[in-house]
């Protein structure tokens, strides 16, 4: 079946091959990516894509020496299994195996640990000047899809393309799909490009840079130049990067692996940077992914019956909860909400999927609006949108916000204005790994004043917290996990209040308690959890939902100085989060001076790897468990301090 | 002299005006311009070079129902001037008187309060939107630089320009120059089609502008095309913007108000967005300002000798101390430590001669780097410097820092690259207030694993800080105040010791004292003059330079368990900052009780103005009266505790 992977365990054995078999060898590895997959979940249409040009790409260039630069990196599949880790995909993105991301520990031909996408041309740069300053020559190239070069980060590295004075070649691999179909004008431009281009077309333009590449010039200008007067007509999309003075070349076909081979191989003899666009199909080989890419961008295991024809697929069999998410409890309950309010308008950066946005955007498409993957602009035009007096509702997982920090701070903190912050993916996310977990966004937001932080425990608490967020009038965020709801609507009566500002509500009140657990947001859960656990000991504690890190309910920290000892609880850093919101509210206080402890559970400042989200909570010692051991440790420890 | 300017206390006593006369407004203005900001300081450059531009667009639109969003927005002096602030200049930039920049708390006339580059055109998108969602027909303009047209925010609004489908005119405003003169590739584009334009063209592109305006058409497709076929032969930089699909129309004379007007008048009346690109000269009028717009960018006092030709200026009067900055202490010592080790790169965002590196930049040009307003794509070039092998030193003042959160994140923290950041302008700023302030950045870095935080506290240990950083073989973090080094230059033997890392220095140790003082930073300074203060009122303290933010000096963390208060002191807000580090530490070690309180002092969670540097940190309370009265507030306090 798969005879000719079978023999490749390095580039160096791809090398061995004639570029004839190297179709084969797409095929093989195509089929290995979808039945790992389908086994283990992961990033699927994205790798399906890009086969052929990952395997022109270590064909070409010795990449033990060169250097790829992947950007966003979720495409690295095929680079993986080439590069020695194809019997490792058995645990793709599990504990112990390995990442669904390049990752430099994995491999000495990962760079960069990546996830966030826009960084490949700037890292780039700084390798390509590095190696001119070392006067080393190995070649630099960055794979950079058509989603993200039109990210911020991004730009501003293409407009500093010129610092670089040597080879370096950007491959934009044009797919016309971030997660979600690619927004934006570049975007549309590079759809007119490619609706204008038969394969007849992609075929000449190959054959005409090939043809030409030997005349053009040593410096960028020269080579522009060469390629107006030589080229430019076959090269539709030139226009572009030209007014930015870099060379480009293309469409091309990206999955003609003999050409890719030959442009490659001309190109990496160019002094200076230059772009090479190739089209590319998401999903490539697999009907399902082709047709829905949305859909299997990234993906849960699944079932193929027909496997002949790769035609039919079962749907994702998913752990069967019979629960919503938060997302999905937040997606309808912010259609409903909009229903009786015209005001409301949902913004997400390439994430409506994600979000839970997709029922929203049907029922509304003139109040919502997707920038592609652009977070800053995202928040700057929802600022826009709340100075005009509307309600808007920035829908953007925690990791990828914190792009926007600055426009957090100038555009909304600083001007006080009602954004509400919908933050999916707070916390651990499970299977994407670090780059990708929310374990920050507590401390981003609560430095900024004005800031309102908010964070349901349930279902309930879900939707009221939406309806807090929406009537306040203030910048608001919301907090929640990549996680299903808990099996109970609402933790209790006290749950189901209005959220007030700054009031935290009580979840569980002993008579003779010495400990108070104050958790934030879904770890709710795990405090009740540890509650049941403890009265097996016979150890009563309260339970406070804080519902608010900003700010904080001063009810809280009175109890430290009432006797009762304190366990706050988050997932997020322990550095600057929640309870270290706590630890400054009851310094300030030192007046009325504590006579229990406040202990803080939170995450270590350390980066936790790809696993499952309940074994990432266990590692980062927020669950029930360790809050277990905490209370039996301080019951044995309060008799250390002065009152009892 | 200023007969026409007495007349204008609004935007409708300039329209009382036939336009021929603004050109004599525009000259009363520049004047009144110069000597207000040569008696208060502030930002000149741009200022003087906008004049006609701002009389311009007052003239043709109605700002107080239209809407005028600035970019960066310290070049808004005529705006302010012509909206009722005239008088209000004598208090440009200091307490109880007006912002250097917008500020709707000052006048309807301002939508936005901002400082940093690249927001207007994504907020004038969101206003536009919400215009349309409103049914509001008011115009709306975006005035941006040619410097923050390329910073990544600014490209991700104007790719997503095409969600508007109503009038919205971003004026280009070219003077090639940021604080520094643009770099990178459309600048250089920019200049290009800048120096092959006469007067005469610019006067022929405005007619051509007007003749074609009644056929452009209402839909953007149908404009670019017909400006395509119309007149782009005549709009050499139309091609940029062409392949965005933005109808782009320039460049014109910059100072010629009367057709300007006309051009306003035009433009406002599209049905969809546009661009206007003019030229300006950034310092015009004033000879000085004209030939070093770096020094006149933003300035200090100054004098005029020969008010008629404007031709001599006197040296900034600035504040005599004979000291260096902590800035000049840092930029000299770097390219001192840079002669001999040539791994060290200088990196900077536009800010080559705030953050010290002028002299670095003239001895090692091929190692330092200006990417113009693009601090994201900055670290990441960085990370890329340091993957290479290299000591990449980033100099970024803290508050524009914020807008590389993401990629200190990912490309820094993540992989642990040995990337120096210094960050300038750390803590209060002054004159330029709340948009400029860096008083989030220990809580932003100490979050993220892996990163080292320091900072000095005179000038021996500015030096001694950054020769750590270069040889740890980390992320490291050096953070120093807008300030001059403390008068001694070093504060005893203790601050002389070389940096080891997490590990503090005791600069002043008593026999019997109740309470320590522990400073992060160049408040040691207020630090010791609080131990003055108090040593009059027969109260001895101990004074720990704490020297690391993180890790934090375990030592530390111990005193309040052997009895001994602590007063945590710094130049950052409160939350989440060196004082909140401490107060983390301190509660996991809950089986050792604290039997002494620590407090934090840091500034208030809310946003405090311009004014002096001196009078914010006592308005913030971090000054060493503030530290005097909360040692004797501890004092009458710890009898309250348990132990003694």
């Amino acid at each position: 079946m798969a005879e000719l992977l079978e023999q490749i365990n390095s580039p160096a054995d791809l090398k061995k091959l004639p570029v004839q078999q190297l179709n084969a060898l797409a095929d093989e590895i195509r089929r290995f990516i979808l039945s790992s997959v389908a086994q283990t979940g992961g990033h699927l249409a994205s790798n399906l894509g890009v086969v052929e040009l990952t395997l022109a790409l270590h064909y070409a260039f010795d990449f033990k020496k060169d250097k790829l630069l992947w950007d966003v990196g979720h495409q690295c599949y095929t680079h993986k299994i080439i590069t020695g880790r194809k019997d490792k995909f058995k645990l793709l993105r599990k504990a112990d195996g390995i990442s669904g991301f390049p990752n430099p520990e994995e491999s000495e031909y990962d760079q960069f640990t990546v996830g966030h996408a826009g960084t490949a041309i700037a890292t780039a740069i700084g390798m390509a000047l590095g190696h001119t300053q070392q006067k080393e020559n190995s070649k630099i190239v960055a794979l950079v899809g058509d989603a993200s070069i039109v990210n911020g980060v991004s730009f501003e590295a293409l407009n500093n393309l010129g610092l670089v004075k040597r080879q370096l070649l950007i491959v934009l691999n044009d797919n016309s799909m971030a997660i979600d179909p690619t927004q934006g004008a570049v975007a549309k431009y590079f759809s007119k490009v490619r609706l204008s281009q038969t394969y007849e077309d992609l075929r000449k333009t190959t054959h005409n840079i090939l043809e030409h590449m030997p005349v053009i010039g040593k410096s960028v200008d020269e080579a522009v130049e060469r390629i107006k007067k030589g080229i430019r007509m076959v090269l539709p999309a030139s226009q572009m990067f030209e007014s930015m003075n870099i060379p480009y070349f293309g469409p091309v076909d990206g999955h003609d692996i003999g050409a890719l081979v030959q442009l490659f191989n001309a190109l990496a003899d160019l002094e200076h940077p230059s772009i090479l666009h190739v089209y590319t199909k998401k999903g490539k080989g697999f009907q399902p992914a082709g047709s829905q890419p949305s859909r299997f961008h990234s993906t849960g295991p699944f079932k193929i019956n027909n496997h002949k024809n790769r035609e039919c697929v079962e749907v994702e069999t998913a752990p069967k909860t019979g629960r919503p998410t938060y997302t999905n409890v937040f997606g309808k309950h912010l259609t409903e909400l909009a229903e009786k309010d015209d005001k409301i308008i949902a913004i997400t950066s390439a994430m409506r999927d994600g979000t839970g946005l997709v029922e929203f955007r049907r029922r509304f498409e003139d109040r919502f609006y997707d920038v592609g993957i652009a977070e800053s602009a995202a928040v700057d035009i929802a600022a826009g949108l709340a100075r005009s007096g509307l309600k808007p509702v920035v829908c953007i997982y925690s990791t990828f916000l914190q792009r926007s920090f600055d426009q957090i701070f100038q555009e909304v903190a600083l001007q006080n204005l009602p954004v509400i912050f919908c933050v999916d993916r707070a916390g651990f996310v499970g299977s994407d790994g670090p780059t990708h977990h929310g374990l920050f966004d507590i401390g981003y937001f609560r430095m900024m004043p004005n800031m309102v932080l908010t964070a349901p425990a349930d279902e309930t608490e879900m939707k009221l917290a939406l309806e807090f967020a929406l009537s306040e009038g203030k910048p608001v965020v919301i907090r929640y996990p990549k996680d299903f709801v808990p099996k109970q609507k609402s933790f209790g009566a006290a749950c189901a209040k209005p959220f007030k500002l700054g009031k935290s509500v009580v979840v569980k009140k002993e008579k003779e308690s010495a400990i108070a657990i104050v958790s934030y947001g879904s770890v709710l859960a795990e405090a009740l959890g540890a509650v049941e656990l403890l009265a097996g000991d016979g150890i009563a504690v309260d339970v406070i939902n804080a519902r608010f890190a900003a700010p904080i309910d001063e009810k809280i920290i009175q109890l430290p100085g009432k006797g009762k000892g304190i366990i706050t609880v988050e997932d997020h850093t322990s550095a600057c989060g929640f309870g270290s919101a706590v630890l400054e509210l009851a310094a300030a206080t030192f007046d009325k001076p504590m006579t229990k402890p406040i202990v803080v559970l939170g995450a270590p400042r350390q980066f936790i790897k790809h696993d499952t989200r309940p074994l990432q909570l266990m590692q980062a010692g927020i669950n029930a468990d360790k809050i277990v051991q905490t209370v039996k440790e301080l019951l044995r420890a309060k008799s250390l301090l002065g009152k009892a």
